[in-house]
């Protein structure tokens, strides 16, 4: 799990815990109607409508991958593609059949290099793979961008019902404030859906998506270095042309 | 219908209506001048303003078929199309004839076919007729995106003219609950009719109008290799290339 | 005068009408102070520091043409053409000088081409006409954009100079309610500017350019076939390419 | 002066005056803090962390150019060079030393051509010169676009800290009118600065941009030919080809 | 360190403070809990949801690089190298080994050319590392505008946490004042974070991206003037066509 995430996460919402208990009142801050409006209304309904149901359900497996993830090794990725090269090099390709691979899409790769594929096919399934991965981490920015726009909206719709129904019976002075802060209580969940999860989570699979492309880019180029036949050492030189001048230099 | 735009039109409706009802004043929450403001003015008066009554008049038709359509079966179309192309191969362009075809823009290429029309004439007549549609689209998006933005602001306009009333006649300070209470009524429709209906409306518009546009190019490339004369196995190869990898496996 | 627009603004100024009337002080809503900062700071004042006096000139006339044109009528435009191309073919050029021609655009072309201009300086000028027509609706759409900002940012002011006012001389409680009415009114009235007219009629400048452009590149493209002594089937075909689909078929 | 601006500022500030007059607290509105806060922070102070101190200094001659300059007249621009090309060619290229020359930019040129500087040195110093010409307006602009941004940004922090202020000691419940009425001034304060000044200021030098640069390129083009020997007619004709049909025909 | 920078600070948080002061309860404006919200949630907490680790580490050194650093001297750098190359020619590349050279950037340059690095290597080498400097920067820039959203936004969430609390117990009239006070105190961090420093220190980031890219260019140019033996004069020339007209004729 990326710690930056978690510890995020932990500021973030302990700060705001600490502002409401030391108010006194925590528990008028628990208010299930509110909730429902923010989470089923904007994070939940809205997203419904906008948009087709497959793409939602891909939302939740993306944000996880995006959020959670631990920052991607390039030159550990290149190190091992490497010695694929040189094992497939020394004995054969069939020889990396029983490597055990962790990255997936290096995975899919080395398997149909394995069962003879011919390589402009690998190439172009490892391309159309790439592009469909690439979709859907855009249409889960396009949703948590969507619900960030969603959420104080519901926010504020929850919030007006609550002061038309507070305003509508005004006969007792003392019960206003009470009614009047479930009312904003909407505001703050929406402004706290927003804020602290759909928008900077968005933020994320950004970066995510630009870093899992690259790696995707690195096995692609490798898989066509070890069908060439490439010398090892040329093939990690294109390989790491890849990477930042910072990062090449470290390892 | 789409299962999709139903639960999420269900679950932002009932939510808001739990809210609403909760409160005990329920049937504060109807109030005809407030409606008549934001639909009325933001949802059709203004949009009659901005734009020409067609472009209206198309407005409705194209909600229908985007927000309540089934997904697109895409495979299934290929397929379908293969078969054609497979008739027309064994025994002749007449004979698709008496096909009973769902798809109208497939339909209307088919017809074409078999009254003889020149094959260049055939893509012409196709490719104009699916930039036209694509227009459509696109002017329904627009108007979509315009009731977005007028109907909150409408909402506030009823809301505005609401105070000033209310503030005029501050004599009796125990109908100032009352009053305020359906002033701000105003500005919780407009909210509703940009973040529940027009909104998120225009979002699942944009995606079906990807979907169509996709269907269509099927259905020309098509169309295409049925007057070609192409073997069907290569027809089906030459329109999977319009699918992504995830769905070609999956038939 | 177009239908949608006159509709559009009769429905929403009614019912904003009936709003002001039901609240029973409809003369509070007259307010010359508050109509003076948004009308004369809004959208005069601050435009003319913004703009050039030429651009602001053209305004109005521009604003005329595009919010109460009629539809314009492609396919007849082409009928009229064609029956000017038949005239000049079986008679001669000289003869359509006594034609009456309602389209501007149309006459200037027909009296250089009767006049002996040569088709290439034709050609240049009438481009040269469109260029500038388009560049001043471009003007017009960037200055009503410019008032549907300005409108409630001056209609704030207003209020914020009300509020100031008010709150200064707080002594009699119950000269705020009426003081507070007349300080939200210029908030209202720059809504309504901006919401009513000034944003809806930049919409429809922006389709009414769509449609003057494709107009007058039909008349080009139109006198250019004259000029060339095309068969009028042919110079008909040629200008049908300019249409949508479905409007050839119509006529 | 361009009489466009100071009609406009006159409008908008005297509206204004007048609101504030009526109210019969006029001094109430003169605050120096809040002015500080406005202009000091969000006029200079915060320009002055954002941008570099040689932009800023620029500014002032910028938008006293842009903001008070006459309308450029580019046909007579255009005959006063064709003049000179005709001076040239029957006199010399050094008859023009002694001619008096009031655009600054085509003196630079024909002071460079007196001078016997190559032509294609000239037409470089002179592009150069109008692309940093045109990066200063530009800088300008992200300015005075800044200063929009700040100045109502600045209004809020000075009334938030003057609501501070007054909610810290609500003793006195009459102290609150006049103490909010201060608070509130800083926000006016923002919005006049941007919507009177700043914003419209930008636009209108968005527009002396474009004009100015049409100035600059039909000197550059003058240049050439005068310094091409071109006949005076034909001269004319090339540099008539860049003003619009409207102003090529007034002359 | 820039005096803009220092100057712009000072202004924009002299004059704050002095609104504060004059308000006489100073201390009022300190709150603990608020500025946690506001620095560890919106500056802290968020950003570091929404970024990898490593970008934000670099942030401090890159803000502090742009903020404060002096301008940079382009002319200076240019006769610098000229100088170099004067050197190189006259004794050997090797003699330029012991000169001190300040510009981190061009010493990595030279230190390579020293070593004697091909020269399409060193220029490779440089080019990477210039990508690699402006990535950084674009990153920088995303954080502080990040930041500047999060901000005002947590700064809201602030004030609601504190509305809702001081609503829920709403028995002392007396103690509402003081309790709004603070909840509006959040408010106010906010938008003094965003306006004073996030925001316009990412403008200025923005102007130091473009000044240390030139740097970075002539640098570059430098080294290839250097390596391929150009006369110094000619190094000189090439070097002075990065610089506008202005700073070329100022030295």
């Amino acid at each position: 799990m990326e710690l930056g995430t978690v510890i995020g996460l932990a500021i973030a919402n302990i700060l705001v815990l600490i502002a409401i208990i030391k108010g006194g009142n925590a528990l008028i801050f628990l208010n299930l109607e509110s909730m429902l409006i923010v989470i089923g209304g904007g994070c939940i309904g809205a997203p419904l409508i906008a948009f087709p149901i497959p793409h939602l359900k891909n939302l939740i497996s993306i944000v996880m991958k995006a959020v959670f993830v631990q920052e991607f090794k390039n030159a550990e990725t290149i190190k091992f593609i490497v010695e694929l090269a040189q094992k497939a090099r020394k004995e054969s390709l069939l020889a990396l059949e029983n490597v055990e691979i962790e990255i997936e899409f290096l995975k899919k790769g080395i398997t149909l290099a394995v069962d003879g594929t011919e390589p402009a096919t690998i190439r172009a399934v490892l391309s159309a793979e790439m592009t469909y991965i690439k979709k859907r981490h855009e249409d889960g920015m396009a949703i948590l961008n969507f619900i960030t726009d969603m959420a104080p909206a519901f926010g504020m719709i929850g919030t007006l019902v609550g002061l038309v129904n507070m305003l509508a019976t005004l006969s007792d002075p003392s019960a206003i404030g009470p009614a009047m802060a479930v009312a904003i209580l909407t505001t703050l969940y929406g402004a706290l859906a927003a804020n602290i999860f759909s928008g900077p989570f968005s933020r994320k699979l950004e970066w995510y998506d630009a870093e899992e492309t690259l790696q995707m880019e690195i096995v692609i180029e490798g898989i066509n270095s070890i069908l060439e036949g490439d010398h090892p050492a040329i093939a990690e030189q294109k390989l790491m042309g890849f990477l930042p001048a910072s990062q090449r230099s470290q390892e």
